[in-house]
């Protein structure tokens, strides 16, 4: 197919893919003539991929050329490719020297480890979850960190289920969409959920406390 | 107290601390003299949650400004504060007007009514979660709008005890403090502990694999 077909099929803008293109993350079409490419359903996927990664993920380009080199290099190493996914997305964020930002680092810790859980110590997730901690101890405020365990078994809950539906895709180009469709967007998803939930509960509190008035 | 010993009680630099005066988010102190003024615990207090509206929630200065004053105004009606405070942790979107959003609206009405949930209908996380199901839908991934009873399950779990935990404290000012820690601080340790617990569900999930092989 020619360029426009392409952009047509994939909802991106001509231009972009070029863009796209020139750095790297989506391959050169065919040169059928000094002036004129072709391109195939591997383009279709190579751009669904990149605008999952670059748009939805968020990735600096930079970011998204790692990802994708990564699945080119360790074709079938599913745990590597999305390992190595899930690490691109976290924020990252440089751990502090403080004696605040230590215990915390501490917390999380015993915490992997009373729920048994395997966790690479480069997990990037460690530092935003000693970040949280050392954030709710400023504040003054100990409800959320008395919850911790609770947060925990709950997100032991969802992910099993989470890692269950990713790999009931079997091609790691999928997998790759799918943990941004689990981190990125699940994130929001539940972030918006809870808002709504904390709603409800605030008006059935109210109304019990009405009740026995 | 005098200036310095309110910055150094609260953290807080004097000419930031001379900023929030400015804007009306903490009040001004009593002059002693004209170019002398006193503070006492009421602004330590003031200091305190204008650091957690403006630091950790992340509120421009006229949004804070907003949930002080209904703080101020509705003294006693917990549900207003509550959600005033919940409305403005919620970065605004414009719902949008196309076959996919409304489409996403009415799949977060269906799934509100279906769980029994009380929520406004100006509550701004209704549009949060219909544009992620617009997202989710663009990207192709069914695997996590298919998980969205069980993400509701969990979220509804959660901000029961998140609630009951907010009301056990009994200041207004300090269930603001609360919701901010709960919202905020909460997506982003829930956020951490998901993907920590993904990374371990994956572990597990290929090792089982490779058991069975």
């Amino acid at each position: 197919m020619k360029m426009a077909e392409l952009s047509a099929r994939t909802g991106v803008a001509a231009p972009t893919i070029r863009y796209y293109i020139r750095e790297g993350l989506v391959p050169q079409g065919k040169l059928t003539s000094p002036n004129q490419a072709v391109y195939d359903e591997s383009h279709v996927r190579a751009l669904r991929l990149t605008r999952a990664l670059v748009g939805v993920g968020g990735l600096a380009v930079e970011q998204a050329r790692k990802v994708l080199a990564h699945l080119a290099e360790k074709e079938g190493n599913t745990y590597a490719i999305l390992g190595s996914t899930q690490y691109a997305l976290t924020p990252p964020s440089v751990p502090r020297d403080d004696d605040a930002s230590f215990r915390a680092a501490e917390r999380v810790d015993a915490l992997i480890a009373a729920h048994g859980w395997s966790v690479r110590p480069d997990n990037p997730a460690r530092t935003t979850l000693a970040e949280a901690l050392v954030s709710l101890e400023a504040l003054g405020v100990t409800a959320v960190t008395d919850m911790l365990d609770t947060y925990a078994a709950a997100a032991e809950g969802l992910a099993r289920d989470e890692i269950e539906r990713l790999f009931e895709t079997t091609a790691d180009e999928s997998r790759v969409v799918g943990v941004i469709a689990f981190d990125i967007l699940g994130d929001r998803l539940l972030s918006a959920l809870r808002r709504l939930a904390q709603e409800d509960a605030t008006v059935k509190r109210l109304n019990a406390d009405a009740g026995d008035a």
